[in-house]
């Protein structure tokens, strides 16, 4: 069994949406004077890997500790679209064989970037049509390696259509060591009680014999 | 595939060890003002599920993001311990045949409570003798079901017999809902870079046909 890490590291100084850092750590306890090391934590809901729950846009929405697990543990896809430029369409989506109740995470030339890069205003996003295209394969989540999956969506399309179906998305997936294949994924967000999102640790296992 | 949730729900009002508490949630956005939520987190690194690094206790020692996450993932033995009063010893530990890389988990009365509750100073813990003992079988971690692993132990021999063996240990399990059993287990700490310790998801997986 092999594990990946696909978790955007966490540090006040990693890339933030529009660069509005919001991490800080903050030393409770030192060896110094404790003899012992603690910290406290300021965090985004949305910072680094997080998984938004229908409740991010949907007033009576799933919150992010009512998501179902199975929805994030299972059986995923890996699709390497980093050839493409601006965004992905349901026309990209066309050539794969999308299986119902399959998770899939989508690879992108966003994946280039690094951990503490400033924002990228262009990353690549997923449209409308590939989010409706989506949710008519019945996948179980979307996954994208950007802190966003859409952008310059006045009605936030692509969320809703997905968030409307129940479909939890992934976002800030770190996909630059994970080739194209199928994985195991396993995603999970802390349990914050009733909002809208959480910060989660994301991998991928694979059994070494088959890579 | 069957998941049990062991993840101690967190939230302001959760039990906070010693009753510090440390959680808030602040809204950032809301339906109301901005047509979506937001939330900024404050939480500690020692709250709810997670994970201690050795660098909770020792100045040299491995950070939460330096964690192999093979250790914390894998084949698991849930030892029910519900009927130990005050500690759990090496003695206790003998009756079980532990092999070497299992990750063991722990469930004690400490179960019973509930996630609000106010922090329980007696808890049940692990003495120095167990966590010898534990350490001698060459386990890979060791979870327990409760917001600390031992207490009154001036010099914390618990945690430095674990940590100096690189054995993480994962405190505040909710363990309430799983049977002694054998289980693959999963933990994921959030990648919080250099920090001494970060709160988690937990999970136990089995197929249902084991059932």
């Amino acid at each position: 069994m092999k594990v990946i890490d696909i978790s955007w590291p966490i540090s006040p100084e990693m890339t933030a949406y529009k660069d509005k850092k919001i991490v800080t750590f903050k030393a409770t306890k030192t060896f110094e004077k404790d003899g012992a090391r603690e910290t406290i934590v300021t965090i985004g809901s949305h910072t680094g890997t997080h998984v938004d729950a229908p409740s991010h846009f949907l007033k009576d929405g799933k919150t992010i500790d009512q998501i179902l697990l199975e929805k994030i543990v299972g059986d995923c896809s890996l699709l390497d679209l980093s050839d493409v430029p601006e965004k992905i369409t349901a026309e990209h989506l066309s050539m794969y064989d999308i299986a119902p109740d399959e998770i899939i995470l989508l690879k992108t030339m966003n994946s280039d970037y690094q951990p503490n890069d400033p924002f990228l205003q262009n990353f690549v996003y997923l449209d409308a049509s590939a989010a409706q295209y989506l949710a008519d394969c019945g996948v179980r989540a979307v996954g994208i390696d950007y802190l966003g999956i859409e952008r310059n969506q006045e009605a936030h399309d692509t969320h809703m259509l997905l968030l409307q179906e129940d479909i939890p998305i992934i976002e800030g997936l770190r996909l630059a060591q994970a080739q194209e294949a199928y994985y195991s994924f396993i995603c999970l967000p802390l349990a914050l009680q009733g909002l809208d999102a959480a910060p989660a640790r994301a991998i991928l296992i694979f059994d070494e014999d088959e890579e």
